[in-house]
């Protein structure tokens, strides 16, 4: 009987779909990133990461350069090519990950602190400003890529490097009197010292990220207290600042008694992340109803339907309920990807369909659509709607790039991608007691360490194209336990067979449970209806009404102008449209396009601004293509709501 | 014979709509501003603005308090009270001004320098960044009110220290190699010195004028220049700033190669207005076609319906053609009040209807509409459409307020409408030749002074509520000369009688020229239909795809929360609506209020924020109420454009 719920680790993904992003990341984000991270992708911003820890590792001279956060960098591909070593064995990728381990090892202190910009620019003014300065937050990346670099590799140099980091972190922190009753301004370390706790069995780091998610919010306000230690002085601007904006960073209230989603988007869902580690750790019921209510706030009222979160570029921050301009959005990448983790502990915590049917919107729109089909240029801002001109011209959009850059100042988005789909396998399936959770639908081979003995499960699928899921069960002898199947929200109905015969099924909390006796080589075929879907919002939504998106299967799909003569605010969808699919070969992976008869109101032989209402149109051809692959064309506008 | 058309000065408004604005302005508004002015009013930001004349004139101690080009707000004061005075002499108010002229004079230096920022707080540095400073800015707002003060009084002692201001300035700017080549950050100066040279005869002000005109946007740019030799320092912050962004003041290109309104709208529009002047006095057609262009560009592709011009709060500037979003607007009062003075000029420069329809357009929706109807709360921005919590909520609409507010810390905008208000009876005609043109209906009396003898108009209006128009004229004895009428773009049929018969009319660029022998008592009728409206915006206004707004005469019309249900982005008008009109007690003035059946799909049983298209909604009673009255009832949601 297994204790407590598991992500499954050991899966390895072997999919139409996702085979070649697992490779193109493996073949060629990781190789990219690894020139970015060494400066020396021509034409983009230079990133000075590896070169800061060269520096405070005393191999180099120089000075300082990128952000405060640079660090994190680094270790965010560190982790990423620990899972992608996981499923595939790379000596020579492993090897030129050891020589940073090896920097990154050097530039350690005898104490065990770790950190380039305060070794380097700032020696002497550690943890002096935590609310701007992340040290706690590339502490935390450091450890993630540790226990990933040691699951892979099972190498234990940068494990120990993390630990002695997290040794010395818990000296400075902590509710004694002689310690900092403080926090980090960007939430991490939480959910990277609940991983070095399941790495190490060691409790201390399991209490230490209980302690910060309990002080946070706390009264006195560390922050405050803080930024009056500095006399108010800040990081981004040496001059006097205003009183911290708590609700930025989550700090306003004590985390149990948070009721909304609100500040900086990536901040807040790692922080829940931590929350739903520790509710489901410790049993603590009072934090599993805090996720709860912040999962409502997010996905019930301010969630795009690409899986995008944070409205405001002002902040990278969610706004307020229901406020989900699609112009001037934000839905930054790693916000999504940090969603993404936050619904895989809550599947954890329970599995309730709800929590996976938002990470597969997050995953499949969003998150794969941030990222060029080469692989090399990302989305950080990920729009619902773009106009070119409005993005060059109006310095309200100007965040909102029409097409993917190569890199950025600020990287956080491409190497969280790549840690992303190279750990994709562990949130398929989740299993608890004698329960085996199919999550997503992605074709793969997976072990689960069930208390009966291990069961191999292995799944075909043809999503996000087609419905048919074919799982083969093969425990090591005849056993009786349940596998459970997600029958996604956007699913109308499904058929269910077992061995070939069709069964019956009722839903638990959205899934359909087979609980039998599994001979090894049984099979389940779940046959998905994949209708194209015309999905409105919610009329709180201002941005949104007298508007309407197609979904099919998992995939939100979008119109652009390469298909349409602009403006596509000018077309229209049917009352009742009847939608035609067809495979396109025109575009990457010869997806499956949308097509309807429409109507388009630009009638552009009357040049007056403003003119009696004529109601005149014309039909057009309306295609809409998978959102994930908008921007691989001719630059032009893209619109996801469409009027109807 | 008239040689040069003119704006008729002599006209006494008495009108059942405008007279008591009017009165408003003279009651109320100037009186408030006053203890606005002398930081008087409670719960308003103080203006300081009396306050630095009275320490720059020696009378009291203290440093230098507000903006930069504090001082206009006084001379647009006294602006304000001079037009006030024409009309309606008020000898307390007088003795006020004269109060106000005097330390304004005390604080003027020997050689003729006003300014009371430089004087006070960085003497021995004017004009050493006219990028920033406003310093000739503030010089043409001192003469501005120097001419009105004394064509209403007759006193010269404004106008003398302006004129000896102004032969100062001559000494410092022009072409000679021992003066600066150079013009002012935020053009005024230029259309001040018309109204001066007018005033006065002098030429030589019309020459500098001239000059300040033809020099901007030569290279090398005077901006750039100054700029270097300020070490690249800044007014606003005391660091090295970027290369000024020229576009923003209009000075990227000489005006007369300029095609495109760019920049701050404020500034583009007072400049535009100067080059009008111009290019009539000087009979210059390159500058008169440069005019038409910017017109266009302005009339034709970038303004909202309402007469608001300037999208983005962003440098409180154009963006470019056909980007008019709603909510992130920015419309500016002050850049209405500087089309309409664009458009008068433009009127004079040659009749036709399109430049009196703008005129109108801005006047009776974004002016009127910016000011609260107890003329002590302003709106600086006046929005479209407004969802009080996203101006709360969200960052890039915060600059949208939903309530008008009592005072500005930059205080541009209300004395602007006061000034405009107090002196409206000069945009009712212009006379040219010997034709009166009437372009705006307005209860009034005037005299023009045509060359065969002074010819007095009555004119009764029953506008905006109705669409009946009556002129008497009085020619001094019988006459041949003609009247032209406005054919307002917004009325379908107009019928016209003279003496009571029907009168056949051709256009004549817009207008229903009647030429024949008048005597005195004669009488025109002039009925304007005024069917309201359905209008929609051209299909390149992405921001009113699908939408349409409803007009009725001059008024834009809107809807307010106050009589609907909220969001109303969820009511939709049928097809073809039918209009039902009624004058409604429970408004300021008894306005007439426009109704429609229509539907609502804001159907709140079902709450997922992303669900399949229902095409529900429930019949709603639309009501809009005219634009200009929006905000004062409950605060609430706000919306012009209507799903139609």
């Amino acid at each position: 009987m297994i204790q407590n719920p598991i992500s499954l680790q050991e899966v390895r993904i072997a999919d139409e779909f996702w085979s070649k992003y697992e490779e193109l990341v493996r073949g060629t984000v990781i190789p990219y990133q690894w020139e970015a991270l060494n400066d020396r992708v021509p034409g983009a911003e230079p990133s000075y990461a590896i070169r800061n820890f060269r520096i405070a590792a005393g191999l180099e001279e120089g000075e300082f350069g990128g952000l405060v956060f640079q660090d994190s960098d680094v270790a965010k591909w560190l982790e990423a090519v620990g899972y992608s070593l996981s499923s595939h064995p790379d000596p020579e990728l492993e090897r030129l990950a050891d020589e940073v381990i090896d920097i990154i090892v050097k530039a350690q202190h005898e104490d065990g602190y770790i950190n380039t910009y305060f070794t380097i620019k700032e020696p002497g003014r550690r943890w002096t400003n935590l609310l701007d300065c992340h040290e706690l937050y590339c502490a935390g990346h450091l450890m993630e890529a540790a226990v990933a670099y040691y699951q892979a590799t099972g190498k234990r140099k940068l494990l120990d490097a993390a630990c002695r980091y997290a040794d010395y972190i818990d000296t400075v922190f902590g509710p004694e009197p002689d310690k900092l009753q403080g926090y980090d301004g960007h939430q991490e370390i939480e959910l990277a010292l609940v991983k070095l706790y399941k790495a190490t069995g060691n409790e201390k780091y399991l209490r230490l990220s209980r302690y910060f998610i309990d002080q946070r919010g706390r009264k006195p306000h560390f922050f405050i207290q803080e930024w009056e230690r500095r006399g108010h002085i800040g990081y981004w601007r040496q001059e006097p600042t205003g009183e911290p904006d708590l609700k930025y960073n989550q700090s306003h209230l004590p985390v149990r008694e948070q009721d909304a989603a609100v500040g900086h988007a990536v901040r807040a869902v790692y922080m829940y992340s931590a929350m739903a580690d520790l509710a489901l750790l410790d049993g603590d019921e009072e934090l599993a109803e805090a996720c709860r209510r912040l999962w409502s706030s997010i996905t019930e009222k301010q969630m795009y339907i690409t899986g995008g979160i944070g409205s405001t570029h002002h902040g990278e921050a969610f706004s307020f309920d229901y406020d989900l301009p699609n112009d001037t959005v934000y839905a930054e990448t790693c916000a999504s990807i940090g969603l993404i983790f936050f619904a895989h502990r809550m599947l954890l915590l329970e599995p309730r369909s709800e929590y996976a049917d938002v990470l597969e919107r997050a995953l499949y729109n969003n998150v794969i659509g941030s990222m060029s089909q080469d692989g090399k240029h990302y989305f950080y801002v990920n729009p619902l709607e773009v106009w070119p001109e409005a993005s060059r011209h109006n310095p309200g959009r100007r965040h909102v790039k029409p097409v993917r850059q190569p890199w950025f100042g600020c990287s956080c988005c491409p190497p969280n991608v790549a840690r992303l789909i190279s750990s994709l396998g562990r949130y398929i399936y989740t299993a608890k007691d004698d329960t085996i959770y199919a999550h997503l639908y992605i074709g793969s081979e997976a072990t689960a360490p069930l208390s009966c003995g291990d069961v191999r499960l292995e799944q075909q699928s043809s999503l996000p194209w087609d419905g048919a899921v074919k799982l083969t069960v093969r425990p090591e002898r005849e056993q009786r336990f349940a596998i459970a199947l997600r029958l996604p929200g956007w699913c109308g109905e499904a058929r269910l067979a077992v061995n070939g015969q069709a069964v019956d099924y009722a839903l638990e909390h959205g899934y359909a449970r087979i609980e039998r006796v599994w001979s090894p080589g049984d099979t389940i075929e779940w046959e998905l209806s994949m209708e194209p879907l015309l999905i409105q919002a919610h009329p709180y939504v201002r941005a949104n009404a007298g508007k309407a998106a197609i979904q099919r299967g998992p995939l939100v799909y979008c119109l652009e102008e390469a298909d349409h003569e602009a403006p596509l605010s000018s077309i229209a969808l049917p009352g009742k449209p009847v939608f035609r699919l067809r495979r396109d070969p025109g575009l990457p992976g010869h997806p499956v396009v949308i097509e309807s008869e429409g109507n388009s109101d630009a009638v552009a032989d009357d040049p007056r601004l403003y003119r009696p209402s004529m109601k005149r149109s014309k039909p057009v051809r309306v295609k809409a293509i998978p959102y994930f692959l908008w921007g691989n064309r001719t630059p032009g506008e893209m619109c996801v709501w469409i009027r109807s």
